[in-house]
């Protein structure tokens, strides 16, 4: 009595850029996000989590690409006719869970939490519309030692995964350092901010489109291979050359000293640019970069894991100190064989206003966020146990060869199920064969079969279906071959059942 | 040199009917979601999920109240002008994935999801906008065995949650019977489909308004609190007292005679209505239910586990025959004191005509669909060891007395992290006092402290916070007092502090 069927055939397909996940991918995932939830733990975090949903003003507007239509978030009206969005990053909710919460939270308040956000874009390879994050984020201190710390536990988290040292880094700048140079070739003051986001986001691309193309994102504009047009920061071509160079030579040793002459040096040489050893700032941030090289060297990280690199930007606009960028360093092939390096996985930084936008007053934060398909992506490229794992098996499946009989097969089903033996009674229509292949697709180790004569006789067949696969290949010789095919399939005594099917599980175990 | 200070202050707020979970309920719903899947994976079914978002059209409309704007859904265009909307239930979205890739899969499939829904109603106490479902499915066999099978899983499930025996039933009953009744009153044929589902869904409503408010959704309508009207089915009165009547002396124990006699009798009783034992479409669910009673009594399930009772209706649109209630018996004190029935923690039932939507034939398919917040009070309500679980405790706190040392304090953290001790250095600017709040707030079981003093001579100062509280609590005798205050703090050589904290730790493991 349902009109189901009277409405108009529709197309089952998914909307460009969200996609399905098998038990496989899902499994794994599992064992990935509870590694990483072990090592945030042990590092004092506790878990939060915020609804995919919040007010549109909540959230804010930090996201790159703002020039797209819908500004990359999905929004809707509520029915008071106030704006709703789906969450585009878990930092933006942390904020407004804390600014909500100020006074209940211990501070500094640690807290992390995983959980899919979602994205207005246009969706590509590897870029998707909906896809996880694993954030964590220490608020209410100001003290370095805050980054440093996640940049450590970063590099833990890494190793933890079965990321191998030399085969990872975790990449440290300060958007202070940045602002400072761009300050440097005439881009301070409230009134550059826009420009200096437009300069910072080419500068992102970097890894993307290369010199070539941030040089025409630095200057006049782009336009990509559809013909869609990027307008440019409209930079003099000296200028250009200076953002270049961080870009193209980032420093990877820093001292105070080395900065003034590897950069300072730069800007100094080129007479359009003031010497930067004077912009309060840029030393401000040098000093926080040395701070942070300091902690991590004197707990024992290498600059092999993690270092300083002037060439980090991170492209959300809330950024005010430290950030950071988790790059794996091995190469994998590329669709056309070419080796590409990974590249990131992660990132992060200092938001110190963010929580503030609600408070009236600056609340110090930092964070580091996990692109969770993009690492699972990279530990499956190298062959990481926690997400190859052993291969998974389906349940013991019984067959019903006879209707009659059902009450009976489901009882075999139960014997097994009560010693916690994953089994399943079949209950489609087809005929043995059918069943066994059903079987088969199940990924099943063994099928329970009894028909009227194994009945008749007391006794149950049972079918291993690994051992039957290696049957089929053909590959084994002829005395291999009889033994083989013994213990394929053989009979036994009703009462004789769990210990047959726990003897075939054993054998593939 | 970001612009946040400088926009508006905006409020921390969260829209209505959406919720933040904070460690403890994250960990225990954890725990809760394992357990259940642990029990699915039992049974056979394996994992698939879909994602938040699909087309609107692919979802179709199946919820109750569709009166209400937007229609129960959050929905919004996409570029192509095309409409998304966020999933309202997990049962249509695998219809979609099992239409988009039924060649593929093996038939009879089964697959288990857990995953938060959004629904666009008005949220009210215990009514959110976004919570979370457990289901499973089992598409592609038409037989009752599948149906059967969802209903001794359920029964399981709720015992390994930690639900005793006694305290919930699996309720049955089949939309066949009902349109069978139905069709006796007058509701049968295409043109009364509208007027079935609202008389449906005013008996959904049975357990929220009690007879009165049945009667008067049966009838003329129903004005609520709030002065909303809800336009009523408009049966006659005679109708309406046979439709009540199913709902108020359910049947229990069932067999195709009883049923004639208690239902057809009523309805033979009745003079307006005729006789329903020549009712095609009634004999068919009751001969269902009849099988389903049989294959759970034969596979040991009581009358006390699954039971049929013609009460269930479910307020989906989609079913179209066994449906299926897991209620909780035992009661709870409401706000008020009164103490009520715990009620529905989850449902379920067949729905044939939902894949076939998307491939133009009748796919069979039967699922169930577990609550999760509702379950997650109900076993908090019954103190089950599942959602209770260990007291959390924090990680160890390194106090910062002196900035200069903050190096050496960090190896005292990595110390014990790199022992598997969660541990964490206090990153605030706050005196001795304060941080020793701090780790009292954090849950910490001790603080490990070291002043000048400390280390001048080498050593590390433990606080035990569990026996400090213990003792600021004050209801110790004297000569405990002075025991307690010896073990509460304590000095040991730096070298000795893994041991000092183990055996803290271990003192309220």
């Amino acid at each position: 009595m349902n009109d189901v069927k009277k409405t108009a055939r529709t197309q089952a397909r998914l909307p460009r850029g969200f996609g399905d996940r098998g038990p496989a991918e899902i499994a794994a995932t599992e064992r990935m996000l509870a590694t990483i939830k072990e090592s945030y733990q042990l590092y004092g975090f506790e878990a939060v989590e915020t609804p995919f949903v919040e007010y549109t003003e909540a959230l804010g507007k930090f996201l790159p690409d703002l020039d797209r239509p819908n500004e990359g978030v999905f929004s809707f009206q509520d029915d008071d006719e106030q704006w709703l969005s789906l969450r585009y990053d878990l930092t933006a909710p942390l904020a407004r869970y804390v600014a909500e919460n100020y006074d209940k939270l211990p501070k500094p308040y640690r807290s992390y939490r995983a959980g899919f956000v979602f994205r207005n874009e246009k969706p590509g390879p590897g870029r998707f519309r909906q896809f996880m994050q694993f954030d964590a984020d220490t608020v209410g201190t100001s003290s370095v030692a805050a980054d440093a710390e996640l940049c450590m536990m970063a590099a833990d988290t890494l190793e933890r995964l079965g990321v191998k040292r030399g085969d990872y880094v975790i990449k440290v700048n300060n958007r202070k350092v940045l602002d400072g140079i761009l300050e440097a070739i005439g881009l301070g003051g409230a009134e550059n901010a826009g420009r200096r986001l437009t300069v910072l986001r080419a500068m992102d691309k970097y890894d993307k489109f290369g010199a070539d193309g941030v040089r025409l994102l630095l200057g006049a504009g782009r336009k990509d291979e559809s013909g869609d047009f990027t307008k440019g920061a409209g930079l003099q071509p000296a200028a250009i050359e200076v953002v270049l160079k961080i870009l193209t030579e980032p420093t990877s040793e820093i001292t105070s000293a080395m900065v003034e002459d590897r950069i300072g040096g730069v800007l100094i040489r080129n007479s359009a640019f003031a010497d930067l050893s004077a912009s309060q700032i840029f030393n401000e941030g040098i000093a926080e970069l040395v701070k942070i090289q300091f902690l991590t060297r004197n707990s024992g990280y290498t600059d092999e894991q993690i270092r300083i690199d002037l060439s980090v930007v991170r492209g959300l606009e809330y950024y005010t100190g430290p950030v950071f960028e988790a790059e794996l360093a091995f190469e994998i092939a590329e669709e056309d064989g070419r080796p590409v390096r990974f590249g990131s996985v992660g990132g992060g930084g200092r938001y110190d206003g963010l929580v503030g936008r609600f408070r009236g007053e600056d609340v110090p934060a930092t964070g580091f966020s996990i692109g969770v398909s993009r690492l699972y992506a990279a530990l499956k490229a190298i062959h990481s146990p926690v997400v190859a794992g052993a291969q998974q098996r389906g349940p013991v499946v019984v067959l019903v060869l006879d209707q009659a009989e059902v009450v009976r097969y489901q009882g075999f089903v139960s014997l097994l199920r009560n010693e916690g033996i994953a089994a399943e009674l079949y209950l489609g229509s087809s005929g043995m064969n059918a069943q066994l292949k059903y079987a088969d697709k199940r990924k099943a180790v063994c099928a329970v079969i009894q028909g009227s004569n194994e009945r008749e006789k007391g006794e149950i067949a049972i079918r291993d279906l690994v051992l039957g696969a290696e049957l089929a290949a053909g590959s084994k010789e002829r005395a291999d071959y009889l033994e083989l095919r013994t213990k394929a399939q053989f009979t036994v005594p009703e009462a004789d059942l769990l210990k047959a099917v726990k003897e075939v599980l054993l054998r593939h175990a």
